[in-house]
């Protein structure tokens, strides 16, 4: 499969160029242009259709070409297919293709700032995130950030609050974090080592092994209805919530520059308009199965849903702070974005308790 | 300037056609079609370029005037500049236009079903409303609604949780509503009956008006910025939360059935992305700027921020399902979108009490 997509990959390699003569009837605008059709490549980290992200990714691909009448053709590669996924910001950033998806704390080695347009420990929820990004500034920060690597960043999915992770012994104190192994990657892994922990990196495909052997004490990685697939719940005992370490984890799109600016204008649109949309559908899709697959497993696999104790809470937002601080102390521009994203996450707290958390708390009264 | 516009809205009335003859370089697929473009008028319920409302709608305009390369052109008329604002929906089934930007419940005497599409007091947030609509069967029931009147409808925008209004006397009781006359519209105000109050109709112009001299005792708006616009802190004392009447108000596009489907393809996936991503945009916009007004209105204008007492939001909460049930056993359309409103509910908060709310929760651990 992987083979057949790159024989795919050199046969369509180039754009297809046609030149339009456009008539005009009376009375209509005289319209002479040059049309072009594009065939791009989106490389991915997900492997190919994954549940929630990859639909992300070719849902956008799909957007995309039907929007623009087949004009810009996205094709979707899964991670490996064409590039392994963690090289996938660098072969967009190459121009060896032309866009990518994935999520921008695994390019923190590239720049660390990058981190904050994914998911921030104790940060902002998706609601929050999109606001800070859209219209909060934070899009401008995010293509300051980008922009050496030749790439323009798009929000394209998000999560939701994630879980806080599978674990086979409880968590009663920050103790309990000593010595345990867990599969957390990016600033939530960091985070564990200051608890004595050690975050340990594996490929998705390898978790579930790795648990169910004794390799690693616990993992943290989606949703219920991601983690259902995964199966973890038949091997880990304790599904902890909620997700501090990843609130409202954004899912990107990231376009080669000159691949963009090469676009039309309704093309350039229609890829920022797509990226758009798809970003609410992926946040759609997971609240709606994440309901049904959370109920599922509590209720017919006897999963037991545990909440992490408000001291374990404050030792790990401390943490947190002291992660943060450091990444902003040793780089000029995670220190920029960091304070733009905190200056709007106090300020939308501070409206979330009076509407947000309000209301929820009705179902209290 | 309604008279310019009609003016234009004649000179501009009939498609304009293009015949487009597609001439092909060598390897290129052969494509010869027609292409014909289309100019739209959006009239709306919203006052021309009203903030984030009928900033929506010019969004949303200028998305798919974009990313069509002016093929499908809209433009947007304010309530009054074409057809009177509450005519909108009429305008657009008729076919007198193609597009209308308004919210669900100004249509609840047209189809009681509709409402549910809108605001349910005691309902969703934006984000429910949202995946319920998207994935979780809604849009398919919202165009059985429409669909007697030949129109698609689609979400375009979200308020999200609004402010409960303003108050020129304290609510410490359900009796305190007894007697107050308040401008709440749709559901809520059916509620507010039920607690012994009267629910009056005044167009946004006179809200200001009537609660300065006393002809109104209350009044409910939007959220912080919105409401800041209105000036309603300079006449009124107190501010309270939460907008148990409209958690999360969904904004709608509608576009007339017949006029959609003459759409080539590729211009019908344009109206629907774009609705999806002004979707977005709104509930952003509304987000940040309420951040900040409501900080504002607090610290410079001595806003009193009030939370409604336990003992009032169980009583409505009583009367608001009573509303729901009679409006159910009337209608078997209402009662059919009813049903799948409150079951996909009950999924959703059951996912956001370990999800959001756990997460929020945890400002104040």
């Amino acid at each position: 499969m992987a083979e057949n997509k790159r024989r795919d990959f050199l046969k369509k390699a180039g754009a297809v160029t046609a030149a339009a003569a456009v008539a005009t009837t009376i009375g209509a605008p005289s319209v002479v242009k040059a049309e072009k059709t594009y065939q791009w490549k989106m490389v991915t980290t997900w492997p190919p259709h994954f549940p929630v992200l990859g639909e992300g990714a070719d849902k956008l691909a799909e957007m995309i070409t039907r929007m623009s009448g087949g004009r810009l053709q996205v094709q979707v590669y899964g991670g490996g297919e064409l590039v392994p996924a963690l090289q996938s910001f660098d072969a967009v950033s190459q121009g060896i293709v032309e866009m990518g998806h994935g999520a921008a704390y695994y390019w923190a080695g590239k720049s660390p700032a990058a981190q904050f347009f994914a998911a921030v420990p104790f940060g902002m929820n998706a609601q929050g995130m999109n606001a800070w990004i859209y219209t909060g500034g934070g899009m401008q920060l995010w293509e300051e950030v980008y922009a050496p690597f030749n790439l323009k960043p798009m929000p394209a999915g998000n999560t939701g609050v994630q879980m806080g992770g599978w674990f086979n012994r409880e968590i009663k104190t920050i103790e309990d974090f000593k010595g345990l192994k867990m599969r957390i990657p990016g600033l939530g892994g960091k985070v564990l080592a200051k608890a004595g922990g050690t975050a340990v990196l594996s490929a998705g495909g390898e978790i579930y092994t790795n648990l169910e052997r004794g390799v690693i004490d616990a993992t943290e990685w989606v949703g219920p209805y991601n983690d259902y697939k995964m199966g973890f719940y038949k091997v880990a005992k304790y599904y902890y919530y909620p997700g501090w370490h990843e609130p409202g984890t954004v899912l990107e799109t990231f376009v080669n520059k000159k691949a963009f600016e090469a676009l039309p204008k309704d093309l350039q649109e229609i890829v920022t308009t797509a990226a758009m949309a798809s970003n609410l559908w992926m946040l759609c899709e997971s609240e709606t199965k994440n309901n049904f697959y959370l109920d599922k497993m509590v209720k017919e696999e006897g999963v037991q849903l545990k909440m992490f104790p408000p001291d374990v809470i404050r030792k790990l937002r401390a943490y947190s702070t002291e992660v943060l601080d450091e990444i902003a102390a040793k780089d000029p521009l995670s220190k920029k974005v960091y304070e733009s994203f905190r200056k709007f996450q106090k300020q939308h707290q501070a409206w979330g308790e009076i509407s947000e958390s309000a209301y929820a708390g009705l179902n209290k009264v």
